[in-house]
C-alpha cells in the first residue's frame, strides 16, 4: 500500500510509493526507448495488456476492452495511490502519515501510436477534454477526495514513460501544496480587493497586449509576467470560472482549438520540445468560488532544473517571457 | 541588467537573466561533454580566463590569480544576479518587479580537475567549508542582501555545465520561497511547543534509529521521513545552531568528515549519481533564531521529476527513507 507522509517542517505530502521502482541498483541511467507499437499496450488490439476501461469512447454497439475505441479511459496499471480503502490517518510522534488511496488514470487520447495530441484533429481535441470532465465529475462524487490534478507529460524528458499520447488523472486526499499556495495568493488579494486575482490579470495582459500569444473568444494564452521556464504558457477562460469542470459546453471546442494551437506554436517554435501540462483547479469541496479563475499551465522542459532552484523555489529564466510571446505569435502555423 | 519578477498569486519570485541564453534555437538538445582540462578556466594556468579571485587559499606570498592556489572562490562569470546597482524596486499595475542585484560566485574545491568532492582530503574538505563561511561572513555586511544559498551541482543532470569540482553561492535581495515556508512552518511549531521543530526531529530520529545513516559527537546524517526524492538526506548538527556560519571552529572537521563519508556513500550505494546539495541556513536579517536550525539537503538525481510534481510540489517517491537508511549503513567505506 502506497503511504502519504508529511514534512512536519512546511507541511508538504509527499506519496512513497515504493511498487513503482525499488532497489537502489533499479536507477541505473535511463536509455532511449525505440518507436515500437507491437508491444504497445495503448494500442488497439492491446486492449487486455491494460486494466479494464472506466470510459471509452467507440461506435454504439461495439464491445468494451476491444477494439474500435477513438479513446480510452484506463485505471493506471502501476498507480500511486490505490483506490481501494480507507485513509487511515495516523500520528507518530512528530510525523504524519496516511494510507495512500486515490485514484491514478491514464486518458489514450487516440488510437494511433504515432500521432501527438498537436496532430488531434479538432474533435478529437475537445473529446480529450470531454474525457477531462466526466472522469472529474465522477471521481468528484467520492467523499476521499479533496483534489483532482489532469496533466500531460510529453517526451521521455518530461517524465513519459510510454510514448503513446496520454494524458493522466490523480484524485488525491489532500490538496497538493501547490494549489494550497495559489488558493492563499488568490484569497488574500480577494480579501484585499474583493476582485479575482486572475480576472485582473487578464485584464492587465489584454490592456498591455505584450506577453498574450493568442485569444478567441472565451480563452486567452498569455506567457506569465514572471515566468519559471522559458516559454512557460497559461491558458485560460476570459471570463470567470473557478472550476474547470464549469466549462460550457459551448466553449469546449473553442478551448481544444486554443490548446491545440498554442502546443503547435510551442512544438514549431522550439522543435517539438518535452513537455507537461497541468489544469490548475479549485479543491472538491469549494463552490464557484469567487476568488480562484481554474486554468493551464504548459511548462516547456528546455533548461535544467539545477540546485539552486530546488532548493530555494527561485528560478532562473533566461528568456523573458515578453520575447517568447513576441516569438509564438510569429510562428506560421 | 537581470530582473526580479514576482508572481503575484504565489508571491514566488524569479530571475529573468537574458544574458545566459537567448533565442529559442538556443535550446537544442544538450550534448554530453568529453572529459577534458587543457581549456577548463577552472585549472590552474587558465586563471586569467575567470573574473579575479575574492578569496584564495594559497602558500604566503604567492601572486594572487596565479597557479599555486589549493582553493580559489571568483565570481560567476556569467553570474544570475548583478553586484553593481541598486534595487530599484517597481510596480506595473498587478505587478511587481526589481534589479537583478546579488551575488553570484564560485568556490572551486581543488586544483586538481579530475577529482570530485568525494576524493578531496579532509583537509581539503575542511578548507571547502571554510570558504563558504567566510564568503557568508563576508557578504552577510552587504545591506542589499536578505539571504545566501551555497549549493553544489554534481554532474551534467544536476546542472553543472563545468565538470570542475566547484560549489556556488547567491546571495539575494529577497529571502527564498523555499526558505521562507520552512522559517514559517519552523515558527508555527515554536509558537506552539516553543521548542525548535528540528531539534525534535533528530532526537525522535536518534531514538527511533530507522533513519539514521551516520552520526558523530557534532553532526548527524539522516533519511528525512517525507523524502521527495529517493535518496534524500539531510545533514544537521546536533545542538541548536540556527546559522550555517555560527558552526564552531572545532566542529568543521567533524562536519567536513560526515559531510565526506555521507557523500561517498551515496556515491557507492547509487554508482556516482548526479546529485545536488543546499545549505539551508537563516535570513540575514534574523540573529540566532530559536526557531531554526541550519542544515544540508542533499538531492541525488535519480528519477525524472514529472508534470505532477512540478503542478502540485507533491512528491513521488519509490523508495521509503526506511529502506534507503539501512542500504546507505551497510554500504562499506
Amino acid at each position: 500500500m502506497p503511504e502519504l507522509r508529511k514534512d512536519p517542517i512546511i507541511g508538504r505530502w509527499v506519496i512513497i510509493s515504493t511498487e513503482r521502482g525499488k532497489r537502489p541498483t533499479d536507477f541505473s541511467t535511463l536509455s532511449k526507448k525505440k518507436r515500437q507499437n507491437s508491444a504497445c499496450p495503448f494500442c488497439p488490439g492491446n486492449e487486455s495488456a491494460t486494466p479494464p476501461e472506466v470510459l471509452a469512447f467507440r461506435p454504439p454497439g461495439s464491445e468494451p476492452n476491444k477494439p474500435g475505441w477513438t479513446l480510452r479511459v484506463i485505471s493506471n496499471k502501476y498507480p500511486a495511490l490505490k483506490i481501494e480503502g480507507d485513509l487511515n490517518r495516523e500520528g507518530r510522534g512528530i510525523f504524519d502519515k496516511m494510507d495512500g488511496i486515490g485514484a491514478h488514470e491514464v486518458i489514450i487520447e487516440t488510437p494511433d501510436h504515432f500521432k501527438n495530441m498537436v496532430d488531434l484533429t479538432d474533435k478529437e481535441m475537445e473529446d480529450v477534454l470531454w474525457a477531462y470532465r466526466e472522469r472529474t465529475l465522477d471521481l468528484k462524487k467520492d467523499p476521499r477526495f479533496r483534489y483532482i490534478i489532469i496533466f500531460k507529460n510529453q517526451g521521455e524528458a518530461a517524465g513519459a514513460s510510454l510514448e503513446h499520447s496520454h494524458s493522466q488523472l490523480i484524485a488525491t486526499p489532500i490538496v497538493p501544496k501547490r494549489a494550497l499556495e495559489e488558493l492563499e495568493g488568490a484569497h488574500k488579494y480577494y480579501e484585499y480587493k474583493e476582485r479575482c486575482i486572475f480576472c485582473d490579470i487578464i485584464r492587465q495582459e489584454i490592456s498591455e497586449n505584450v506577453r498574450v500569444v493568442i485569444q478567441n473568444d472565451a480563452f486567452i494564452a498569455i506567457e506569465p509576467f514572471a515566468p519559471r521556464f522559458p516559454f512557460e504558457t497559461w491558458v485560460l477562460p476570459k471570463s470567470h470560472i473557478a472550476d474547470f469542470e464549469d466549462t460550457k459546453k459551448a466553449d469546449i471546442p473553442l478551448l481544444a482549438k486554443l490548446l491545440k494551437e498554442m502546443l503547435t506554436r510551442l512544438s514549431k517554435a522550439l522543435n517539438n520540445p518535452p513537455y507537461n501540462f497541468l489544469i490548475h483547479t479549485s479543491p472538491i469541496d469549494t463552490h464557484h468560488l469567487e476568488e480562484y479563475h481554474w486554468h493551464i499551465e504548459i511548462m516547456p522542459k528546455l533548461t535544467r532544473v539545477a540546485g539552486f532552484e530546488w532548493g530555494t523555489g527561485f528560478y532562473i529564466n533566461p528568456t523573458t517571457p515578453e520575447d517568447a510571446a513576441k516569438y509564438l505569435k510569429e510562428i506560421e502555423v
